[in-house]
């Protein structure tokens, strides 16, 4: 029979699983000379072989009698005992923490009897009946399920009569009275009559903590927190001591340091002559723990004492609970504290500066996605925990912001230059719609998914956005949310952490980068075998992208660039050329504006590397579409509305994701490239005169074939050559590709002749590897998750098994044919820890993703790194 | 110093590439005793140094030199000897066949005093005369470039002022006068004068033909057929043999067996008194080869006696050219000869049933396209025998077009390139016309016969060609039959089988197979290790199928059945359902219809398997687009314009190809393809109550997770349970998966757990390998495939290096999981020869493709698997 009760002599801290957190944390306790309560532990076996049987079995039975006899040996204490009757608490306690998910029963030993001694003993009755009344209370509630609201009833009933504040005020004579009326609600249910043998009380107690591992809320949360259903809870069998036992006594919480902020001191509250579960519940207030030091001088050093020696052993910031029982402390439990962001982080860089812990442990402290939340505004936290959401919809770019609604980009932008905070609300946003989207604090659409057009623009920005909010219609000149009428200039408040919309402006809170951040990025940087570079097609972007750290650009999509609107005008121009002459003219008016781009951007990158992506998108996404847009821009370019209207329409496609685009545009318009080579070379050779060599890197979107490769290589290098030799220039470049549809994957081997670089477009490859246009998912995907048909959105976090599978074979293919091969990844999911991790173990050398989520991915790859080196020296 | 020139006495048959196939061929009829003339080949290494030279070298022309010297001594003749003047022959002959392509020049080493002597030797003075005639104008056309037509004109010139209809009317006072006037011509340009030295004129006549390897009609035919342009040619210089030295002479080609239907007998035409062009050209009609058993009887029994050794020897169909000089026969070419796909697979089988080649060799002799010739359509029957022919000509080259004359090579192929269907109507056709005729569909001349130009180059095309027209005439713009005029671009139907032209278009009926395919199939089927199933949606594509011999259909698209318009309004009724309730009752009335279908098609394939792939494309293909087509639907199905328009607008999708379609429908909707599932097993029991037992190959479309297949069997599996357990009936349904994304393929060891046969959906893995839209490739992939970045239709072939690898991680991975998993292929290509050559070697099981090419995926199986038998024992 193995052994199912451990004292907390025999566990240690590395005993979670079978004891328990809790239980493994009491053991360390006891073992580190810390004033613990005397007591043992029911392992998590025992749970295992409860929810097989359903009943305490006879083996546990036993050695439960066994530990009550150890018990009563080191405490001189026995149930039912007329001089010292033991008094005990039973607790739950999961390998992995569950606040208050399962249950707690405080004073088990108490009966009609044994309550009249501990009246005697500490000549104190009103706190044995205070203490009899809980014992019922809970009792009731956890193994009958009375509800706890009759209890309370009774409560404040009586209290109520007699015209009390607070429970403080009731006397012995009350708390006998409500004893009397809460053993008569045992009569009123299916529970009959309250146990008055201590033992019975314990096993049903025991029982009733194995039963909580299953309720709904237990249920809930291990699914919420991706805790497994089998690991099953220990339950924890303390000898009770009493906050509660007079004025020289009381319990409290505590932090090592502030959980808020980090800082390095004792953080907490306690309540004097109180139980536990008084401070938890908020009934009276708490003081701050530092009140200590005046009313109990020498229990608030033991305290700090006991803090730093825990803190140090267990190299964390610990969360304590105590009790202060005659003068005397008891800790009743120690666990790593949870903590915000911010103190996630000053706690680290503390404890490496105290030597506490090394910087790789430092590292691996924080969550890379809790970064992020650090770098936007938020919602004042206590104002929305009291706001009701109008509708919910995608959090797709993180941050807050409140703001008067517009439905239009030209209505956003106009209303921005007139001084106003504007968030954009739209059905669905295009590349059209780019100036009110930069002239706004949020977008908001009723449309698309993650990858939608308006959540990849404006987490490029770090705007904040909520996308797919099903509730919201927008037609014209006014939406519709659910009921809810929104006007032009009507007040929202949007949440792009939690995908909330409120109407009218709630308060922001700012956050800024902190020099702790600074330091800890850098120790992730020196850590980080990968290196982090940031998508920024502006001077704009690629600024914030510094402030970040990012150690270069990975992609600058020309595009976006030719969405201004005097810049669109030459580019419609251009597409409507009917020959390459006609063509000619705007294509040398978006080469002036093409080279200060590119100027602005490379003076900005100082000696940082920038790629440039050459034209991507098809060349139908610049015209106009609907009816009134083109009668507009007929008439900008002089064309009829019907001529235009037939461009318009031989240039749709049934598939443009499929179409003609990428580098398909340079073999049937080479003109296109060259121009945007030679705005290129005109810029990298100003900055030659000014000082700065500069290594353009070019980079050709969705090759296929080493042919097509090697062609375009061949129209950038002569463009390179000529203008480098007619500047007396001695410049090179690196020409690489995009590595985004599965036949480069396969074929990389042989691509890799004519390319530099390979940079994986993860966010094409995956819609290319599922057959997903992310314009489309949104009307099955979500059923795929619900129904367990796909682990996770895989324009969200890489699917590892197909097309991370196809990275590996590009990888291995490129390195094959070059073994130095530079290879990065520009897809959103350069930014998704997960995914850095993965590209990690693929031997990327570099992700690529928007400023915003440059700290976060640098701390992955810090991670990715220090796990690997964990593997390898393992 | 490698040795350039062999005597045809130290060649063989196997030194093709050295010597060309027409000096191996001389040599190797050398050495069977076989009368020759004497001769020697240069070779094509030769030709090599020649190109790189652009002059003969002095090794060249010291070899020549030996050569010239052992022809003297074996023939006793001498260039310029005053007794006995040698006088040769110079042609090309490359390694591969290229007929007409490049130059020879006959009766080199005549010249104004060798003229003369010939006169004198042969006391034939009009021989001598019309033989230097004939050399200068081959010549001057062949060396100097001077246009044949300045030759012909003067020739006509002479005929017309003496009222001549024929050239044997010219005297010797008129050729003499031709002579001069043909040398005049040399004058009046670049060229000077005409060398009077045979050597002279031997070297500038070797260059010619060494030149002509690169000139333009070589360089087109050689792109259209795959003949390297490494290559070269040889040249054979030989003792010239004349067939104009009197009326015992004649020339004719002649084929061991009838190249247009196969039948066993000699098979030919010669001229007699006359030169080999004269029979090529057409000028002449000939005679029918079997006319020389009366005139030349001896020479007609040695002729057949050469005929049956030299195919024994090679064992397989000749064409032989021959010269009779005085009643002695001359071989002076041997070859494989072209025929026509019915008579390859007649020859073929014939050869087998003679014991002369082996079934494996017969399989291999047939191009696996070109048996698609035996089933394109021929017109109408019934029509055809109410129809009154416009004129008749020479059957040249089976099958049957209709379409739209033009008169010149160029016309022919703008039309073409313009979308037409062509006829080429010609006086007649020369190597120059290559473009125009490789264009049209049919080609018919006024002259020629069935060995003229025309009439090869159509049969090796597989063309419908009819020549020797004699109502027809072609002048410029415009051509007369008999009485009627016919202008560029008038409708013409042309019948290969029986030489008949009809005025219109006639409509066009499929053909059956005949006997000799039958047994030929049979003897692939028995040969290839993959089978061959057929594509086919409804009963009369099957029926099709199962009489080209389909093993079984590898893919029925349930889809086409709903786009009947008593479906369709049921389908959208579906479709535009908002609840599962109101999707009810259009989904019973679909499923009543689907299972007729069912019913109907496995009924008629009996035992051979069927396998159904459920609902695959995205809803909104069933639902109507254009307003009118909308107001008129609504209007059926009781909505209002403005509600059907939404319904329309929100079911559109950016990428329909990457959105809601395949299995995606079944896990939004699963009772879809619960539908079609129950309809299925409907027709199953109504089967098996009529006695046959079926099992259901139920194919599920798109899948791209395990979970996903699993889900989808489960799905499919619950319904064939029920509906088998409600009937008492025993059946076991096979359920597998198309393999059509690149995730499946990477992820196939997985999802093979869930499916029991895989099938590639070629068509959209393509599509999504390449990132290639079918429906919009077209304004990019013509500009990808003449730059050459790409080596052909991925649509078309199997695209090896991509989609192929894809293919064989996924054959790899289900094997892995399932060693004996049945993997077909189900995309277009699986009709494509050299597809189903890869397919073969991949391993998969069985290719599936449109009835009418499942006889050409048959031969091309059976081939691959002597190929790769082949391999093995090599």
């Amino acid at each position: 029979m193995t052994k199912q009760i451990y004292t907390f002599a025999e566990g240690n801290m590395n005993m979670r699983e079978l004891l328990g957190g809790k239980g493994a944390n009491l053991a360390e306790m006891t073992n580190l000379g810390i004033p613990v309560p005397h007591g043992f532990t029911i392992t998590t076996a025992a749970c295992h072989d409860f929810q097989h049987q359903h009943v305490l079995s006879q083996g546990l039975q036993a050695e439960l009698a066994t530990a009550l006899s150890t018990l009563a040996a080191t405490t001189g204490k026995r149930f039912d005992d007329p001089v010292a009757p033991l008094l005990v608490s039973v607790r739950s306690g999961a390998p992995i923490s569950m606040p208050g998910m399962m249950d707690t029963i405080l004073n088990i030993g108490l009966n009609d009897t044994t309550v009249d001694t501990l009246a005697e003993l500490t000549q104190n009755p009103r706190f044995a009946y205070d203490s009899y009344r809980r014992l019922l209370a809970m009792f009731g509630n956890v193994v009958y399920g009375i509800p706890e609201q009759r209890f309370d009833d009774i409560l404040t009933t009586v209290k109520q009569a007699q015209g009390y504040e607070s429970d403080l005020d009731l006397t012995t004579a009350d708390l006998q009275e409500i004893v009397t009326q809460f053993k008569g609600l045992y009569h009123d249910t299916d529970a009959g009559v309250f146990p008055q043998s201590p033992k019975a009380q314990l096993e049903a107690a025991i029982t009733a903590v194995f039963a909580s591992w299953d309720n709904h809320r237990a249920r809930v949360y291990r699914a919420q927190n991706h805790i497994a259903d089998t690991l099953g809870t220990a339950v924890n069998v303390c000898e009770m001591v009493f906050g509660n036992a007079g004025c020289d006594s009381g319990t409290g919480v505590a932090f090592t340091r502030d959980p808020a902020t980090g800082a390095h001191a004792l953080f907490g509250e306690y309540l004097m002559n109180a139980q536990g579960e008084d401070v938890v519940s908020g009934v009276r207030t708490p003081q701050p723990v530092a009140a200590l030091q005046e009313s109990l001088p020498a229990v608030y050093d033991q305290l700090v004492a006991i803090a730093n020696k825990l803190e140090t052993h267990y190299r964390d910031m610990q969360d304590l609970e105590f009790t202060i029982e005659h003068g005397h402390l008891f800790l009743l439990q120690a666990r790593a504290g949870k903590r915000t962001t911010a103190a996630a982080l000053q706690i680290a860089c503390d404890q490496v500066d105290e030597g506490l812990i090394t910087r790789d442990e430092a590292l691996m402290r924080l969550d890379p996605e809790a970064l992020s939340d650090m770098l936007h505004p938020e919602f004042d936290p206590t104002i929305l925990a009291a706001a009701t959401p109008l509708a919910t919809g995608l959090p797709a770019s993180p941050g807050a912001a409140a703001g008067q609604v517009y439905f239009t980009a030209q209505a956003a932008k106009e209303a921005a230059d007139a001084g106003k905070k504007v968030i954009l609300v739209r059905q669905d946003t295009s590349p059209e719609d780019i100036d009110g989207m930069i002239a706004s604090a949020a977008i908001v659409t009723a449309r698309g998914g993650m990858t939608s057009h308006a959540a990849v623009v404006a987490r490029g920005m770090g705007a904040t956005a909520v996308v797919g909010v099903q509730a919201l219609s927008v037609k014209d000149d006014q939406a519709t949310i659910g009921d809810h009428q929104l006007q032009a200039g009507d007040w929202l408040s949007v949440d792009g952490a939690s995908g909330h919309l409120y109407l009218g402006e709630l308060p922001l809170v700012a956050t800024g980068v902190q020099n702790s951040l600074t330091t800890f990025l850098n120790w992730a940087k020196d850590r980080a075998t990968m290196a982090v570079y940031a998508n920024a097609d502006t001077p704009k972007d690629l600024q914030r992208a510094l402030e970040f750290g990012a150690d270069g650009v990975g992609l600058t999509r020309t595009e976006h660039m030719f969405f201004q609107p005097e810049r669109l005008i030459e580019m419609r121009r251009m597409i409507l050329a009917d020959t390459p002459q006609a063509r000619q003219a705007p294509l040398a008016a978006l080469e002036k504006m093409q080279e200060d781009d590119f100027y602005h951007i490379y003076k900005l990158a100082g000696t940082k590397s920038v790629t440039i992506r050459l034209l991507d998108p098809p060349l139908h996404e610049f015209l106009p579409h609907d009816d009134r847009e083109i009668q507009a821009v007929a008439k900008q370019l002089g064309m009829t509305r019907t001529d235009l209207t037939a461009r318009v329409a031989a240039l749709k496609e049934v598939n443009p994701m499929l179409g003609h685009r990428g580098d398909r545009l340079a073999v049937t318009f080479p003109e296109i490239y060259q121009m945007q080579v030679r705005a290129l070379m005109h810029a990298v050779v100003r900055l030659d005169h000014e000082g700065l060599t500069v290594t353009p890197h070019i980079m050709i979107p969705l090759t296929n074939t080493e042919a097509e490769m090697v062609a375009m290589r061949d129209l950038v290098q002569k463009v390179v050559t000529t203008i480098a030799a007619g500047n007396r220039l001695n410049v090179h470049a690196e020409i690489g590709t995009m590595v985004e549809t599965p036949r480069a994957c396969v074929t990389a081997s042989a691509i890799a002749h004519g390319a530099d670089f390979f940079s994986f477009g993860t966010n094409d490859l995956t819609q290319l590897t599922f057959a997903y246009s992310r314009d489309d998912v949104a009307s099955f995907l979500p059923a795929y998750r619900q129904q367990g048909l796909i682990k996770a959105d895989p324009f969200q976090h890489i699917d590892q098994a197909g097309v991370g599978a196809l990275m590996q074979l590009a990888i291995a293919g490129g390195r094959q044919t070059k073994p130095e091969l530079p290879i990065g990844v520009c897809g959103e999911v350069g930014g998704d820890p997960q995914s850095v991790a993965f590209f990690n173990t693929l031997g990327v050398n570099y992700v690529s993703c928007s400023p915003y989520r440059v700290p976060v991915a640098r701390l992955a790859a810090a991670q990715a790194a220090i796990t690997a080196n964990a593997a390898i020296t393992a």
